[in-house]
């Protein structure tokens, strides 16, 4: 597989660490991504090769192909492919929902073909991802991204509930990471293998990465994240961060986030930043990692996935995108 | 199974005329229907029920039904559920799609506010659909749905891609509906039984009913089809009625379609019924629904399934919504 330049650095980490079974699996992935979202027409073929460029990291199929191991199957290939299609189903109607003009600094289809063709686009990755699992013939894995889904969605429409409602507690705020999250992280390694200690260590990455994408929508660097500090405060959306704030500097409960600009957004940024919550949630994601690597001791991995898949969980919450 | 007051004419006849087997099994149906939408909440609750409630005719399930016939067990239950289930997301996304800036200067204050949620909504329902399939075991029937969804979207973005464009050949606006609506049609019989001769049929009824929609689009009468004349005018679609009318009036090419209100729209339902093209759309759609009849006898059914079938067949072209 030739890696792309782009390529983030925890993903390096893992490929620079694995034999090459894993970029020999992951580069027909990638084909399978491609064929795919190919055969569309033009316009269809021009939004997904956007999708496909920005979803970038291929967190969730590598998870599947190292919980998988070298003995990675086609089934487990297509498996990986799936949940890549619905992750990238999912960030499409995200924009359409957001109205997200950038993702990873690169413009969303909902921003370049409109939100109508958005919706659409979406619906067909969605429906991609089935038929690839239909074709595998793993009527497990249909089960298991099926309900994975099913939470992505309530996890989406809790996140629109509870929109511009800074009483938002912790416990809620958790609970619609585990969904909107950590169950698609879950998902993946049970794709891959068959062993219930996997859930934990999946749930685990999944939380911690969700946190770290908390925290780098307030710190940015914009230049390294890809998109504006204080993107999800424009959008009302309530994260840890702010959550915990609040606990030193409960004014920040007053704050009209309905009247907030790029500008004032940055300067909430600031204020949660000098509360030192930046920190405080950073150091939870790094624990809940480290939990999740715990976890992998009670699964019956060989040396090189167990310490691959630790580079997995050091990597969601040491990165910038 | 207590029949809904507002159940519509020809789900009527086709109740009426069938022994106790299927009402029983549309009962299952229903009851699997409000299972997958019940337990998330309150505000989807409301959301779903009242799409339980709007897509009322439930003809796509009892297709499923009438295939698998009195034998039907509780996969093609299932399935008789999953494919209303994608009906339903549809029909939720697209009204997500027809609240677009675009589209006639004033979209409504519920259709705005309840944009973001409609995506989402409309992502549970499709999850939905495929977990109930995965549930019941049958991998083929999560292939065939999987299948016709990713026709239906190509479908969607056909049909956005067309949109205004006056130049939309026949023969594209037949593809499209074959994908937007043919397709399901077809999976709905192939999912109740594994028969080739019923590709013919339900592809045949499906394409007849969309011929009969874009009918009822010109003429009307908005009392009876619940929705006011030139809806898909002002929407930018082209349907054969106006494909049909420009034959005998090309001036009828020239018209501005995104100059269209409520008033000229329906002044342009009446120049395009004064063509005789609606006579015209509605013979075809009564031929292709003959010749849909006359695929059944490929096919080995009982005299109460081919009698059933050859109902809906009729149903589907003497109607009002």
């Amino acid at each position: 597989m030739t890696r792309p330049s782009s390529v983030p650095p925890p993903v390096t980490a893992v490929l620079d660490a694995s034999s090459r079974w894993l970029p020999a699996r992951l580069g027909e992935v990638e084909n399978l991504l491609r064929e795919a979202t190919a055969g569309y027409g033009e316009t269809l073929g021009a939004d997904a090769a956007a999708t496909l460029e920005a979803g970038g990291k291929r967190l969730r199929p590598m998870l599947v192909l190292l919980c998988a191991g070298p003995k990675a199957d086609a089934a487990a290939v297509s498996a990986a492919a799936a949940i890549e299609l619905v992750h990238m189903a999912t960030l499409v109607h995200d924009d359409v929902l957001d109205a997200a003009p950038l993702r990873r600094g690169l413009p969303t289809v909902a921003a370049t073909s409109g939100r109508d063709r958005a919706v659409a686009t979406g619906d067909l990755l969605f429906s991609r991802a089935f038929a690839l699992l239909a074709k595998a013939g793993e009527q497990r894995s249909v089960g298991l991204l099926a309900d994975a889904s099913v939470a992505l969605a309530q996890g989406e429409l809790a996140q629109r509930q509870d929109a511009f409602d800074l009483g938002v507690s912790e416990e809620r705020y958790l609970a619609r990471c585990r969904l909107k999250t950590a169950r698609l992280f879950e998902c993946a390694c049970l794709l891959g293998r068959d062993d219930e200690a996997l859930r934990s260590f999946g749930a685990g990455i999944g939380l911690a990465f969700q946190l770290l994408d908390d925290v780098l929508d307030i710190s940015g660097p914009p230049e390294r994240t890809g998109k504006a500090r204080g993107t999800d405060l424009l959008d009302g959306t309530i994260t840890l961060p702010l959550i915990e704030a609040a606990k030193s500097d409960p004014a920040i409960r007053e704050v009209d986030l309905h009247a907030l600009d790029a500008a004032t957004a940055e300067q909430l940024c600031d204020r949660i930043a000098a509360t030192g919550a930046l920190d405080r949630v950073r150091a939870r994601a790094l624990e809940m990692a480290a939990d999740a690597k715990r976890a992998l001791d009670r699964a019956s991995f060989d040396t090189e996935q167990r310490q691959l898949l630790g580079l997995v969980a050091d990597g969601v919450v040491q990165r910038y995108s």
